[in-house]
């Protein structure tokens, strides 16, 4: 079984780019990823952001990306699900899959699994998943231009994200399952926004429309009589009954869930998320991060590849160092 | 005259990738250049290591980054030459111009003004630029694969970049001006590479080739009996005389100056580069950078998009938290 110089877990834009920079740096390099390479990439319908490219889709840019690394002989790719990473010293690393408990060693590792968005698991949602359904102001919220456009959501991402998106659409409509959560200040802005409205404790019981998306529909849940959740909020309007609020598009901020189970043991982690410096190396010698599972401020395919750049650099100083 | 939400000073993919960030932010951007847009791409041959493009012409990423900036109206472009920023509040920046001593105002700035390589200004040095010469081992290393390659430098960067170079070039020479001042770690390590040569004390003279860079002329300076540079070096070679090297490539590691002049005034430097938080804030209010011109380890496109994507966000976030 060889001894690869780098292995990379999860093969989205932060791995790719680590795979291509290892490369070039003559290390030889394993990726693996339980889905088809790109990513987060794959579930978006355009992308609008990634310098270069005005206008291209996901799936395409994660093609391209997946292409460009395998120009590179020294990159492997493999399906694989990876269930845990042991650190057995300076230069080596186990990791261990799902299938038939296959264990590739590596002198480094690379955890580039990122987020999955948490989901409503409602009715419809499948179908209209980054095509109506979205679940990024930045990537998809300059398609809302002068449009309908629901958030679900009432923390601070899903707020800030509203700021953003009010200033785009024509209207805006937030429907949260308790109050609005996030910071005074920022809910208090939103609250301004003449095109915005604001209906609190509402479950969404699903999304309207045959190949479109037209419509969320809505129903008051009474959260705000259940003193778990505290005084009723009496600021935003609480909407009785059921109801579709007709829509172009939505989007949905109720958290992301970092994709870090398999390196639990690993005490790098901070609430789920990653720890890296700004080399992108964890506090386990040989061990790096890079993407979206980080602990970071701006979850986007640009700003992964550049993590995935230092930390293929960085996994060859390291080796370099380590090999004296 | 306009009072803009953000004006960036330089057009390389920092700038640009900020521009379409701000815009896509709904913020009004002009962006300045005296050159055309693309900065350093411009004068790169391949680059191989923007993920998504295997392999593309430097001026051709840099036409490609242009036409997505141009994809929205709310960012002009300008060929001009800042020679000053001022700071005159919260919320208005005046950016001065040399052409007739313009003034454009932004409640925002940002500086994407990148770096210059020193260059040698030795005979052939312009013919070869980009095309036999490189200043980016990471970019141009790989073409140097089971060729003759010669670097040009002997502080940390040339020796760094040439324990890199070395394990792709079939050969590599080091020639410096003086001795080896890198770290004594690294520069043992470059000497127990089989493939490397290291002459010391040497001049560039030139550069010779037709169409294609076949050599470099070296003659010995005698800098070793010049007491302003301390003992002689014994350790490495001292090749005597007037010599052509051989070489298909050459990478010139002679230092890197950054284009700051123009907002020396602010309080924002350290030893002429720009001090930025993760956010890409600088010390004034209003004022963030982005790109090779910051503080900085991994200088490349990748990671000068995702500064100016940080920086394009921030500046909206900046506009939207002072304008209450």
């Amino acid at each position: 079984m060889p001894l690869y110089d780098l292995i990379i877990v999860g093969a989205g834009p932060a791995g790719m780019t680590a795979a291509i920079y290892a490369a070039r740096a003559d290390l030889t390099v394993l990726m693996l990823d339980k889905l088809a390479p790109g990513g987060q990439l794959i579930n978006t319908n355009e992308i609008q952001n990634y310098t270069g490219f005005d206008n291209i889709n996901g799936a395409e840019l994660a093609m391209k990306m997946f292409e460009h690394t395998q120009t590179y002989e020294r990159i492997t790719f493999d399906y694989r699900t990876v269930v845990a990473v042991r650190d057995k010293g300076p230069l080596l690393k186990e990791v261990v899959c799902e299938e038939d408990g296959a264990v590739f060693e590596g002198k480094t590792v690379l955890i580039a699994t990122g987020t999955r968005h948490r989901v409503l698991d409602a009715p419809g949602e499948d179908r209209f998943s980054g095509n109506g359904i979205s679940w990024c102001a930045v990537c998809d919220g300059e398609q809302m231009r002068g449009k309908d456009c629901v958030v679900v959501g009432g923390g601070n991402s899903a707020v800030e994200e509203s700021l953003f998106l009010a200033d785009i659409a024509k209207s805006l409509t937030i429907v949260t399952m308790l109050g609005l959560t996030a910071d005074p200040m920022v809910c208090d802005r939103l609250r301004q926004k003449e095109n915005v409205k604001i209906y609190v404790y509402q479950d969404v019981l699903g999304f309207e429309g045959e190949t479109k998306l037209t419509g969320v529909r809505v129903r008051n849940n009474e959260n705000d009589k259940d003193p778990r959740f505290g005084p009723a909020d009496t600021v935003d309007e609480k909407l009785m009954g059921e109801h579709v609020i007709p829509c172009d598009g939505v989007f949905e901020f109720i958290g992301l869930i970092p994709t870090t189970e398999f390196c639990q043991d690993l005490g790098i982690l901070d609430r789920g998320y990653v720890t890296v410096d700004a080399h992108m190396r964890t506090g386990v010698p040989g061990v790096f991060a890079a993407g979206d599972v980080i602990v970071k401020f701006l979850r986007q395919s640009i700003t992964a590849c550049s993590d995935g750049a230092i930390a293929g650099q960085e996994a060859a100083h390291y080796i370099q160092a380590h090999e004296i």
